[in-house]
Formats: C-alpha cells, structure tokens, sequence
C-alpha cells in the first residue's frame, strides 16, 4: 500500500506566502481565516487522511461497491470511516455557515481536497458530488428548498449527485430524453434512464439527493429545453424528517478500470417526483455552476494522486539499489536508483509539475473566492471570466500530467510498478478518469477555444496574458534569466491565440484540430507564470530558510527547462492546420 | 469485446513491395516464400486469430491464471485453444524444419506475431517464451541437447521460460544470487528463487524447459560470473519421455494490473537439476541472443495492441452520434464523432504510427534475417550492427506509442472507455506491461546511447544515418516535401548524437539524462524512413490502386506534419544537460 505524508509545509508556505490577490484579501469574510488557523485545520486534515481515508484506497479496489437486491452496498471500512468523517465536520469545511458549514474559502478547501484524493479518489467522490450538489441547490434554488435540504447535506446525512448522461448523450446534452412531466401541484414527474452516476446509490447516507435534467412536455428540443430537477431518493416530509420512497432505482453498478471504491450507477427514474431548481429550460445554465466547480476539483484530483506517486517513487528511489551510477562511490556493486541521472530527472519533473500546479490552483483558488463575494460587481465579473478561463485548463493539464506521473511512477518501479503488492499500479488506473469524466480533455479543450477565450466582456485570454506579462516586472535580477524563459513561452502563446482566434473565424476545423495543443500551451504558461510568483518569494526569503527555498529554486531550474519548453512544439505543429487531416475519408 | 480483422492488406503491401533488402533476396533458403504462399499463411492465420484466439482475452481478463494446490490452472478456453494453435503449427513457424519448424522468416512471423498481440498478449506469452528458448538452445546448446528438448518445443508440447529476475536484481543483473553447484556427472544442482516469470507454470504442455541464469560455485561475483542452464519442469529421459519431477515449484503467482490470463511465477528452484548451455560465465551473453530478438517481439506486441485499439476507435468514431460538427450537414443534431476534426486527428495519428511503424518492422525482419542467415561473415555483421542498433528503438518507440494510441482510444470512447463492457480499457492495461518487461524503456534507452551507438565494429549510428541519407536519393519530386521533412528531422538526429557521443566521453550524467530523447528522436527518423520508403512505391504505383495508395500518401502527410515534427523539442530540451539535475539532493 502506498503511503502518504501530507505536503503541509508547501501548503502553508503558498498559504502565508502567495496569498497576495488585492480584491481577495478585502472580502471581510476570510479576514479571520488566519494561517495559525489554517495550519491547525490542515494538521487535522493531514491526520485524517493519512491514518483513516488511506487504507481505505486499497479497500475499495479489492472489494468494489456492488449492488445486492437493489442496494448499493460501499467497501469494508467505508461506512465507519465516513461516519468519523462527516462527525469531524469535513464535507462542512467550504459550506455557508447559515446552513451549518465552516465557511472556509477554496484556498483552504482545495488543500483539503488534494490530501482527500492522495488518499482515496473513490471514497472522496461521495462527499464531493455532495459539496457539488450543494453548490448548485445554493445558488439556483429557492429558500424553502435550501432550508429543506442542505443543512443535512452539510452535515453530511444526505448526498448529492449529478444525473446528466444518458446511453446516447454524454458531451452532446441536447440529445437529453429524459422527461418531466408537471403535475397540479407544481412538482413533476421525471422518467427516463442516466447512467454513469457518480455514488447514484449508496448506503452510507440516510438519503441521497439528485440533481437531474430533464426535458419538460412543453420543452424544446436540444439544449434550450433542459431544465434541473431536484429528486430525492426518499421523499422529504414537510418535517424534514425522510419519508417515502422515491420513483428512482439503481439498474447496474458499472465496472471498471479503476475507483472500484465509487459506486457508478445506472439510474432509472420512474415517475419520480422532482422539483424544479432554477429557471425552466435553463437547467444547462444551472448544472454549469456545479459542474465548472467540479471541473477544478477534477484537475485537484489529478495533482493529489501525483503527489502520493511522486512520494511513493521517491521512497523507493532511495530504497531499491540497481546499477552503477556515472559517479558512484560505491566498491561492491549497485548504488540506489535516486543516483541514476535518468531517475533524479523523473523525480524532478513530477516535482517540478506537481509544485507549480499546487501554486497555480491556490491563485485560483483566490480568484474562485473573489468571483463570488467580492462587492463590486466588476471585480466579481473579471475574476469570473478568469476562473472561467482556467477551469478547463486546470481540468485537463492537471489531469494529463496527473497520467504522465503515474506512469513515470510505474516505470520507476519496474515489475514491481504493473503488479498489484505496491498499489502504484491503482493510482495509475484511479488516476485514469481523471481526464474524462465531467467532459473529456478534448471536450475542455473545445470549450477553452471556442467559448472562454473572447466572451461577451470581452479579450479574456488577452486580459490573462496582460496579467502575466505585469506580473513579470520584478525588479529582482536572480529571476531574469526565469522571465527570459517564460517570455519565450509567452510569445509562443501570444502567436497561437493570434492565430487560433483567426482560425475560430475563418476556417474552424483548423482550430479544433488545435485545441488540445492550445490548452497544453496555456497550462504551460499559467504553471509558469505560478513558478514565477513561487520563485520571487524564494529568491526574497533564500536567507530565512535556505533548504526549503533553495530546493524550490532548483525545482523551478527543472520546470523551466524541462516541462516549459515543450510550447514551442505544440504551436509548430497545430498551426499546420487540418486540411491534410479532414480531407482523409476513413471510407 | 473489441473486434479485429487481420490487416492483411497492409501486410501483403509490404511483403510485395518492399522486401527490396538486396542482401535478404541472395538468402537462398527464401527464394520459395513466395506472396502467393506468404498470402495464403497470412489468411489461416487471420482466421485462428480473429476466430479462435481474440475471445480469450476477455476470458484471461476475467478469469485469470490461478495457482491451486502448487498446479497453475489457465484461464478458461485456453488448454483448448492452445491444442489447436500447436496441432496448426503455428509455434513452428519460423523454426528450423531440422526440428520439425516450416522456415518462415521473420518477414513472414512478424506479421505473426502482431496478430497475436491483437488477439491476446496474456495467451501469446505462452508461445512467445517457448520460441525465445527455441532461439537460445538453437544457438548455445550442445546437439545433443538440441536434439533432445528442441522438436518437443518447436510442437509446442512442450514450452519454455526465461529466467533472469530475482527479488533484488532486474535491470542489474550483476546482483544474481541463484546458485549452481557442480555435481560429479557434469550436470548442476541450481538453487534459488526467480520472480516475475512469464509462462513459469501451466497446465497447457506436458514440460516446461526453463532457461535459469545462476551462478556456479566457482564463478565471480557480478555480470561475469554467471552462466546459463536448461532446467525442465520434469527430468527428460533418455528416451525422450518426460521423467520424474524436478526441484522447481511454483511459490506465487503475482497479481497484475494486465494480461491476467498470462501467469507470472515466483518460481523456487530447490537443488533441481540443470544442464549447461553455452560457455560458462558466458550466460548473459546466451541469454541476450533470446532477450534481444524477445525485445523487438515485445515492440510488435505494441503495435498489436495499437493495430486493435485502432479498428475499435474507428468504428466507434463511425456508429457514435455527439455534437455538431463544424462543417455539419445535419439539420436534426448531432454528427457521427468521426465529422469531428479532433476525433479524425486523433484516428490519423494512430493510423500514420502504426503504418509507419509495421512498415519499419518490415524492413527489420530483413535485417534479422540476413544478420542470421547469409553467406558473407561481414554483410552478416553489418546486419546484426542494425539490428543491435534498432532493437531497443523498436522495443521502446513501439510499446510507448502503444500507451500513447490506447490512451487515445480511452479518450474517444468517453466513460465507454473507462468501463470494462467494451474492453478498450483492457487494451490500455495489458499494453502497460510492454515499456516495462524485458527491460524498462529507460533502460532501453541506457543501452541505445552507452552500447549500440558505437561498438568495435565502428561507427553504427553513423552507418545508419548514412544508409538513410542513401535511401532519400529519389528522383519523384512529389516524394520532395517529405525528404524536406525529414531532412530537418535526420540534422537533428545528427547535432544529436554528435552531442551525445560527446557527453558519453565528457559527461555522462548529461547522456544518461537525455537518453529516453534521444531514443525517441531516433524512434520517429527511423519510423519516418520507413515511411519514405512507403512512399516511393505509394506514387510510383498510385495509379494502379488509388485508393490504397492515395490513403498511404494521406496518412503519411499526417506523420510528416504531426508526429515526426517533435524531434526538436527532444533534442532542444535534452541538450540543456544535467547539471541542475544532478545538484538536487532529495534528502
């Protein structure tokens, strides 16, 4: 089984450290969010995870959720380790206190939410559609239905999920069947199949609470007449206490390559009854919430379990002896791998990716917390439009780097890396839904080209890239020869989005076949950009704590020659364009 | 379950068109393999292998290996199929009609052997390992034992191993701590334990010929001490009739995250009796003569399970409906995802490696053969200097675009590909083992650079670029813009290694840490030579099947303009040394 220490000292280092965003430091709300409470909370956290949530990683994959009779039955250990979970307030953390939460902001959840999928993706899926679900219900539904609902959400009593797919619909929502038929009342009544369902049906809570879309009688056909519904499993009595049963059941357990532990179902709903969340046929909008939300935290889970591979190599690194090194001092024989310049380069890429995306998710994490409750509305909007920039970016760089870690963490183990003792192997296939569930990382990659560079208000990667290029005026001759690498990147991404906002216009194909290369470039450069602001730190502080800032320093020197020059590459070859490509037929 | 129709045309267009090796035609002893018999060898073996063989992938899958009662028990269907694999002779195939073989070449049992790894890499190991010892006793043994073991093997009655790893040596095999012990009739009593033994027990042929390396009493510590010995599962009599039990038993089998149905054995060796192959001391060398050819089988199982995962992906891509594509005809929704300039980018990119890639293990298997077989000590040598050259580029290029094209086919299928109903995921698991068995890809690629780049013979990769940069005098100024192309790509090659040979003298650390680059840039020249090669023919002959043809210059002009193009970047990241590599400490 792998082990897990919690990285605390390079989360309070970003926490005291880069917790430097203006309009964040003036929402009143966090004024008291102070790092010795902060540390306090990930100590507790750290705790959690590394003795109680950890064993349970291995738990679930060797004994998968089933489903027995209709019921979803979770892993051995599940049940209890949830209960303390819930009892310690965890799903509660980011929640509004009005509805019981602790109302702490993203910069300390997302913390949180990396230590929970270093230790179990599939145990922390159940809380997560929760917190997922929470988020939507607070923003889109009325009072009498929040009152309802998420105070047993916070606490954890209830879960959430999120029923979009369908058999024939996953990207492609306007194809959505699913019905909702309205009665006298006001509810309706929703029938239709979803599958896919992240915890659809469990048994670790008294009732689970869907979010559903589905297409009123009146509706509309594709993406204009699809509206969201709340559908209990159990009805909820006007006492809030749980009542009867609900129209839903579970169809099948689907089985798969990896998060054996996360029961993902086919639901079948039958009548159901549902209520309305939001306005009618704008339940895409209101799904967007929690699903962009959910997006970050799926690039968050892709760096956790790079952490908890790259620690696990680094271990075995030092503990395996095989070959001679290039300088060994050894008289007899094989030196540790650690000192094979092959092995000390994967070390460093690992750690070199995982440090600049943990800086890159807290700045966002800031932007996050000022798109939603700064006071001015303006401030709101332009964090708004970055966050909604960087959602599919974080989503798929960190998910892909998150597979090119835990593959290196195979190979660095060899044999014993692709047998089961070691559990490298499930990282690597827990890891493996990262880049497709909540849209594929060709589906962000289109949604990042096509819709989040220019909106409504405006040039959005023009503004981003204004940024960065202000936040490179740093006065500090140490960091020159730094910015000199990342101008270059920069450049390159200045001439890609030049070319890539033409294409959009005049001749799309070109642009789609680019995607996936343009969302690589930008994550290059907004990891970059995030080392920079590390670096400007390090080199500040060197004399407070030499080791600790001299390795960050070190680690930088490797992103910055190592990951950040791959940019160049991607632009040369997406501006080839696609007319070799859509001229073959496939006939 | 994935479907698969044998490429037979591809195959049939190299076998006709680009068997030009000047030195292989002079083998007399294939001047009867002729298309017309090749053809009819390639469609029984499309048959067994469509038919018979792909269904116990899944059944491996599900059902995997089991040790019950110290007797390891195959994977349902298997015991049947394997009858008919051997009754059909398929083991014989390349084998020396001496001990009953049929002669093929390897231009013939390449072809073969992807097939195979089509169908199922967990049910070929069987047969892969038997006719790896095949190789080694043919070469190293005595005739006396040659005569005895090698028609029982070429049958497939009985099968073979190769046992190399112990618990604290892979890659270092100087480490070896099994024992050999001298007894007064000349044979040896080898003790010891071997791990990670492919094929080390089943119950699918009455013996198993176990190749052990160990290490005599007398012999030194480290590479040079030790020696390699034939050791059955079951004392061959005199006669030729399988005897009494010898001292090797199976401890474990290991649990692995692929090829399920292939059964991995700790295998104990307590005073069991062994027979000598080959020069004392000598054994690795013995050994490499089955490791290496093993090492370019395992490239072709890459390019199996790429071969495979393409089809799927493309008739996935034709039957599922999502999104509307941008040149969409539709008026009711969405498009067939293949529309999707993204999804046909993808398809293409498989498509242009695979094709590239069977075209240069074409040109390979000539290689092998003339490097074997022809009449001249010095055209035998310069042969065997490629194929030494090539071999850990094939292992590695191969098995790693292999990760590459079946994560793909992962990412096409969305949530389909995740889950286990269509068995795309399984493709991606059983490929995992390739870039780690028989040496990691990194380790490969340490060979590459520190040994077959220059050896006594002179100046091997320098040869090679030469006979490459012979091959691009070509006249058709239509092939001209891929010779640009990959001229570009060839000077790289060169800045290259001449950079490289420099480190290896100057500063190693630099080339340790640029090998798996440099492994790859040469991986992609010699997969674009191939290419030129296809090419030629492609124009030359266009008019005689335009439609063949115009999609092989298609394709091509993907591989050209998408894959080849990242040679720079390799280099360009790799020269930036080791220095800032090897400072950081990692205490």
């Amino acid at each position: 089984m792998p082990t897990y220490t919690a990285p605390l000292d390079d989360m309070m280092f970003l926490f005291e450290n880069l917790r430097n965003n203006k309009n964040y430091n003036e929402l009143d709300k966090y004024k008291e969010v102070t790092p010795d409470l902060v540390k306090d909370i990930l100590q507790e956290a750290a705790k959690i995870n590394q003795n109680l949530i950890l064993p349970l990683a291995k738990a679930g994959d060797e004994n998968p959720a089933v489903l027995e009779n209709g019921v979803v039955r979770t892993p051995p250990g599940y049940k209890e380790a949830y209960k303390k979970f819930i009892e310690d307030g965890w799903i509660s953390l980011a929640c509004d206190p009005k509805y019981g939460g602790q109302g702490m902001p993203k910069t300390v959840s997302a913390f949180f939410d990396e230590m929970l999928s270093s230790a179990s993706l599939a145990f922390k899926l159940y809380s997560e559609l929760t917190i997922g679900a929470y988020n939507c219900i607070n923003h889109h539904a009325t009072d009498e239905i929040k009152n309802k609902y998420l105070p047993k959400m916070v606490e954890g009593k209830w879960s959430g999920t999120m029923c979009l797919t369908e058999p024939v619909c996953g990207t492609d929502l306007g194809l959505l069947k699913t019905k909702a038929v309205e009665q006298d009342d006001g509810t309706f009544k929703i029938s239709g199949q979803k599958i896919f369902i992240t915890s659809g049906d469990h048994d670790l809570t008294e009732n689970i609470i869907h979010l559903v879309l589905a297409r009123a009688s009146d509706s509309p056909h594709g993406t204009k007449g699809i509206s969201l519904f709340l559908v209990p499993k159990f009805i909820v009595n006007s006492d809030g206490s749980v009542g009867t049963r609900n129209g839903v059941s579970t169809g099948s357990l689907e089985k798969k390559m990896g998060i054996g532990g996360s029961a993902t179902c086919v639901l079948n709903f039958d009548e159901a009854t549902g209520y309305m969340i939001g306005p009618k046929n704008k339940g895409l909008n209101s799904m967007f919430t929690m699903m962009n939300l959910e997006r970050i935290v799926v690039g968050i889970q892709g760096l956790g379990i790079s952490e908890i591979a790259y620690q696990n190599s680094l271990s075995y690194a030092k503990e395996r002896k095989q070959g001679v090194s290039n300088n060994s001092q050894s008289k007899n024989g094989a030196d540790f791998i650690i000192e094979h310049a092959d092995i000390k380069k994967t070390l460093l890429n690992m750690k070199s990716i995982i440090e600049g995306e943990r800086a890159l998710s807290f700045w966002l994490a800031q932007q996050i917390e000022v798109s939603l409750y700064h006071d001015d509305a303006q401030v709101r909007q332009d964090a708004t439009d970055l966050v909604s920039l960087m959602t599919p970016v974080v989503k798929s760089f960190f998910t892909d780097m998150g597979m090119e870690i835990t593959s290196d963490a195979m190979q660095l183990h060899g044999g014993y890396g692709f047998t089961k003792d070691l559990g490298i192997e499930q990282l690597y296939r827990d890891n493996r839904i990262t880049p497709i569930y909540e849209g594929t990382n060709s589906v962000q990659a289109i949604d990042l080209v096509f819709r989040k560079l220019v909106n409504r208000n405006g040039d959005i990667i023009g503004k981003y890239i204004s940024m960065i290029d202000d936040d490179l005026n740093i006065s500090d001759q140490k960091i020159k020869p730094y910015i000199d690498k990342i101008s270059k990147s920069i450049d390159i991404l200045k001439k890609f989005t030049d070319w890539i906002k033409d294409k959009i216009q005049n001749e799309k194909d070109d642009a789609s076949a680019a995607c996936n290369e343009y969302l690589k470039v930008l994550g290059l450069v907004a990891t970059g950009h995030a080392w920079i602001k590390v670096l400007e730190v390090s080199f500040k502080d060197y004399d407070k704590n030499k080791k600790f800032y001299g390795e960050k320093i070190k680690t930088a020197d490797f992103f910055f020659n190592r990951v950040l020059s791959k940019c160049e590459n991607y632009y040369d070859t997406a501006s080839t364009g696609s007319k070799y490509i859509m001229d073959f037929k496939f006939n």
